[in-house]
């Protein structure tokens, strides 16, 4: 034993080494395919739920969580539970969450649609409807997953948006309730609270029982079994993507205190053994400042096992030959979390094309964002910012076209309408047209 | 045989029935559930076109659309093909078709959301910074249902957005192509064409093979193998809803001309047999004239027996007591397309809270937005208007959150997000935030 710390065991690349393609789609690959086993369970227990609502729903968390529930009342949160739960918190955690989510609440409102229309020549007028969901169902992990900043992330927005009633299901492993959990869903305005979790509780919001209401659509990430439910219940509900296991991508221009990137590093290894968190630069020594920052910090961590684990399977210290390498590279990782630690980084914006989220500058720490900045922490991760966008008022809301043709408009559009739908051969399209074409 | 023309057998219902929720339920009841065959077929094509690529993409095209071709080549039109089929239409289609797709671009260009940002009090910048896909995939159904006027309304929106390229798939059962299907893809801003359809055009389009690129959503209806195919690589690139039968709700207060109630039903009816058309009025003897004037219309449908056996099936014409229950069918059924053929439908508007796409006014004729009037006709089916709404051009962008604290920002942020994180008992992202507070 000596007091030199142990190497982290962090990959370290070049965008010169010959296999740097293939190394790195080695380390980025993911995929949360669940087996044939896990369906079947998860179908056995979509099917329970619907068939047999709350006794079927009952019985799987009595199983899954180890509980001896009787009936649903025992597993349903009141408010006055809710809001009992705030006001027992120290004064310091209530006020940072308080704070939290009006920060929260601030930048979402920005997020608020407008309904929309225009009048054209003819008085016929166009335009969108948005309208909120009727109901919500909110996803929050149990057990040591259970974060009540995710509370806040994904319930602020539905409240935002104008959701009438907001529906949170949260598994209790063991009976173990998160005091921190029920004072967030106080603070962020949940009507009503079930302990329930996995499959049951995503095929109860999905179909509805005696006691849970069925919603429109579900939030929230889960285990395997809580993202294989949400995929099967697509289409009957709406869901959110399904998510992979959190990640960042760091670019620095060697400015930063490598201790503070190392930790940055650390806060998205912490998550889980699956987490990623991957550091870009061009200065070689840069890099080497922070692996030393790395190995000499990592024993001081609460968390290092998972931390350790973390970084050696899925970590990585890249070096490029420079600025346009490493925006090429964001943009084909396209990461959930993009810190840019360098000098201006609002003159990278127009090059980045995907990323769920911005950190900009040497002081806007990942963290940050984590918890009370105001953007949502709820992310596309595995490269899902190719085409999907952080959680939103949006989500919560949909947009109805409206048309309302005058006699003028509606004589001209027929002949149009009445050419093409002759062209599809659907003549009764055609005549309904052509009926309100004017002699 | 006499000159009276036979019933349609349409269901007559009136909300006063004792059993009228049950009869409406049953009516709504659709599931395009896969079964195990269907989706271990669809499987094995994923899994052959990811390794195999190219070979598998033409080995399953030959044997599903009955083709004998060797290679990707004789599967892809290009770019001078699309136009020629364009030059090649008679004029009046040709002109149709391009003021079709000039109302569509209009009405898409007012849904393209803009970038923001604000600044606080102590210079920390958050906002959102809208981007488009890189890449579309356009699933355009074969044989019968081709249909030009959907390539317009999947392709225009993506064009609208700033998508990099647009790919387009669509079978050619037995080699037949559609002019009219090509026309429109010219039109709408397609980059490039392969002539394949099923869950092997879909598993091209999301894995990528030698000649098709890899797209970020695909977008588009399809059979039951296409709508399995798209749920299962939902992750792995983006999707947009999974479609069902198309539908139409109809209100009528009374004073539209019965024929054309009719027509409007037809032209829903007539898309096939599951599709679905109800017309609900509070006027008795106006629902008997309409029905009067649907057994007399019928006989002189083209697709006649199509029409008798969708309204056989699913259609009904429902009498309820007044408007106000007429505007709680709408929100309990959210139709497709709501068709509200009444004196005064602004009024209406506040009260409808879920429908995907709303026609005013005895004028508005469905066909007339299937087509031409400007909005989208790829429209939520199956009651999933509750929450998501019809194809846009937010379906081809997404968004990026910005956060960039000034170090006084970051200072204070610093000390909230610290407490919340030893509140989650993730201390590297308190110690991550802690660095950034000023002594």
């Amino acid at each position: 034993m000596t007091d030199s710390p142990v190497s982290s065991g962090i990959a370290r690349l070049t965008t010169r080494d010959a296999d740097f393609d293939t190394r790195l789609s080695t380390l980025l690959a993911w995929e949360g395919v669940s087996d044939a086993q896990v369906q079947q369970r998860v179908d056995e227990i979509l099917q329970a739920v619907r068939t047999r609502g709350d006794a079927a729903l009952v019985e799987a968390s009595n199983r899954f969580d180890r509980l001896s529930a009787t009936g649903m009342e025992e597993l349903t949160v009141t408010a006055p539970r809710l809001r009992q739960a705030f006001d027992g918190l120290p004064a310091e955690q209530r006020e940072a969450l308080a704070s939290a989510a009006e920060r929260i609440r601030l930048y979402h409102e920005r997020q608020r649609p407008e309904s929309w229309h225009y009048t054209e020549a003819d008085g016929t007028v166009l335009g969108q409807q948005v309208t909120a969901l009727d109901r919500a169902g909110i996803y929050v992990p149990g057990g040591k997953a259970a974060y009540p900043s995710s509370v806040l992330m994904n319930a602020i927005p539905a409240h935002v948006a104008g959701v009438r009633e907001i529906i949170m299901v949260v598994p209790t492993p063991d009976g173990v309730l998160n005091e921190l959990v029920l004072a967030a869903a106080h603070l962020a305005g949940v009507d009503r609270v079930f302990t329930v979790g996995g499959a049951q509780a995503v095929a109860a919001l999905a179909y509805g029982t005696e006691t849970v209401p069925r919603v429109d659509k579900i939030v929230g990430p889960g285990n395997i079994y809580v993202a294989t439910a949400k995929r099967a219940v697509f289409g009957q509900v709406g869901i959110d993507m399904i998510a992979g296991p959190s990640e960042i991508l760091v670019v620095s221009d060697g400015g930063t205190d490598p201790e503070w990137l190392a930790m940055d590093l650390f806060s998205q290894a912490e998550h889980d053994e699956d987490a990623q968190a991957i550091l870009v630069s061009w200065d070689a020594e840069h890099l080497d400042a922070v692996e030393a920052a790395i190995d000499r910090l990592l024993p001081t961590l609460e968390r290092e096992g998972i931390v350790r684990e973390s970084l050696a399977r899925r970590g990585a210290l890249i070096q490029c030959a420079g600025r346009e390498e490493a925006a090429a590279l964001i943009n084909r990782i396209a990461p959930e979390h993009l810190e840019l630690s360098v000098a201006n980084p609002e003159g990278w914006l127009p090059e980045i094309r995907h990323a769920g989220a911005i950190f900009m500058g040497r002081y806007t720490a990942e963290a940050l964002g984590d918890y009370c900045a105001g953007p949502n922490h709820v992310l596309p991760t595995s490269g899902t910012a190719r085409f999907s966008s952080p959680l939103g008022v949006y989500d919560f809301q949909k947009r109805s076209s409206i048309i309302h043709c005058s006699p003028e408009g509606a004589s001209e559009l027929g002949k149009v309408a009445s050419t093409l739908a002759r062209g599809e051969s659907l003549t009764a399209h055609a005549r309904s047209a052509e009926y309100r074409i004017k002699e």
